[in-house]
């Protein structure tokens, strides 16, 4: 039996794992200085913030520290974007009185203070996270201002759902924490339902394909531009319908630099639902 | 900065990720019934125990603790050799009295007492692990006893470093334990001397190849024989030469069924030392 934390970080390692995930490290590729080894050591340091978060201690810190760890080695950033999302299904499935489910998880966003957005800023200065321009009345709560965003933060009282809030538009893991985290529990639930003698990797690919070839990858969007993310995902679904072998389809995305990041955060966060859910490995 | 714990875990994780590591599960290859995947479940469920060993909790009890969470998924035995190359080590390393060094791994292994060996014994139950059947006299300590065997170790006095004495003539990870660590040492000297540049993963598998060259591989003489497990050595000395493509090499062992596991052990016991030397990822 694996803790909360484990399964968190469990999660974490068979995501890099799944392979062909287009435009993705995953087992079979490296990006130059973003390697497969970068994702293990990440998934090993985020584990002791996971287990923070997973005994109820605040969301925002438990987020930091697991930032923190990951960060202990030299590929930047490897899985931001995914431990943001795990971390209130995380404390979900840690708390006594709560459940890992679509409330449990919303139940635990709408309880996270100031004090946890000011930790979730303060995370950005362990790494450097790709994120776009704010809008203009949001510029003094540009995240990558780190620390130094904290005052405009207790000024406006904002909470860490509020700052979701305000990038949900526009960011989609920012989207799963205010929408009740619909997409992560349906790709869990397909990983779940997914023959079981298939390795748990292969689903997670399978996943991956599913959920880029269903909606635009907002990474890809901050990345690029809309048009660039919205072909990935028109190539993603020609990959599931069969008509483009998804291997090329890695081949493809790699030549034009194009890393569906936001949709293998949610698959990360889905193969923690999964694992905690009973998906064996 | 990593725990020792950490470290011991990544190392587990990085020697799975090596690649070609010609006959052994790697980043690009998987047995049938035994998936890169299951490394990883295994890498995550024995950090726990590995910590234990770190805070100086009893040695057999932590290694037996490690086996229970590595064996939670359904690969079998995945790195019980190597978390047993690793454990002294790795109890030296978070020693305030001891370093990690061949003197420090040996005064721990020293310290081993029967309720030490008990637990090793105990260990065997939550895994199969091939072994060799034992000389006649040691019938009643056949490790496969488990538990049963308790009495008999009890009624000999037999500490765990006596049992491992009793093993080094026929057992890699054995004779380590009790000829100071010196290939363990040495391979981690390998590691950390090479291009900083050059990924870890792929330092890993260098080293592989460097340690099936030197020595045969004994689990490779339990798996086979010893003029199977001398030939396998003597290739991987061509492989090192250049005389034949290590990938050719993995081809080649996979279709004789040959896994140098115990040269695999060494190479993730290499890498925590590595690791705790300032080795970055």
């Amino acid at each position: 039996m694996r803790t909360v934390a484990q399964n968190a970080e469990l999660a974490l390692l068979l995501e890099v794992a799944g392979t062909p995930k287009p435009g993705n490290v995953d087992r079979h590729r490296d990006h130059d200085d973003l390697r497969f080894e970068h994702f293990l050591a990440g998934a090993v340091g985020a584990r002791d913030g996971l287990d923070a978060a997973a005994r109820g201690e605040p969301l925002g810190e438990s987020f930091r520290r697991a930032i923190e760890g990951m960060s202990a080695q030299r590929g930047g950033n490897t899985q931001f974007g995914a431990i943001l999302l795990q971390a209130p299904l995380v404390a979900a499935a840690g708390a006594e009185d709560r459940t890992l489910s679509p409330e449990g998880a919303t139940a635990v966003v709408d309880a996270t203070t100031v004090a946890d957005a000011a930790d979730f800023y303060r995370a950005f200065e362990a790494v450097d996270v790709a994120v776009d321009d704010p809008p203009e009345d949001m510029a003094a709560l540009d995240v990558r201002r780190g620390s130094d965003a904290v005052p405009a933060l207790k000024e406006r009282g904002l909470t860490l759902a509020a700052v979701m809030e305000r990038s949900a538009d526009r960011d989609g893991v920012a989207r799963e924490w205010v929408q009740g985290f619909d997409r992560t529990f349906a790709a869990a639930e397909s990983i779940l339902s997914a023959d079981s003698e298939r390795p748990v990797a292969d689903r997670a690919a399978d996943a991956f394909l599913e959920l880029l070839a269903a909606e635009v990858d907002t990474f890809v969007v901050t990345q690029h531009d809309r048009a660039t993310a919205e072909r990935a995902t028109e190539r993603a679904r020609a990959a599931l319908d069969g008509d483009i072998d998804p291997e090329e389809l890695a081949e493809e995305f790699a030549a034009e630099d194009i890393n569906p990041g936001t949709t293998a955060d949610t698959v990360a966060a889905a193969l923690f639902v999964a694992l905690e859910r009973g998906l064996e490995v």
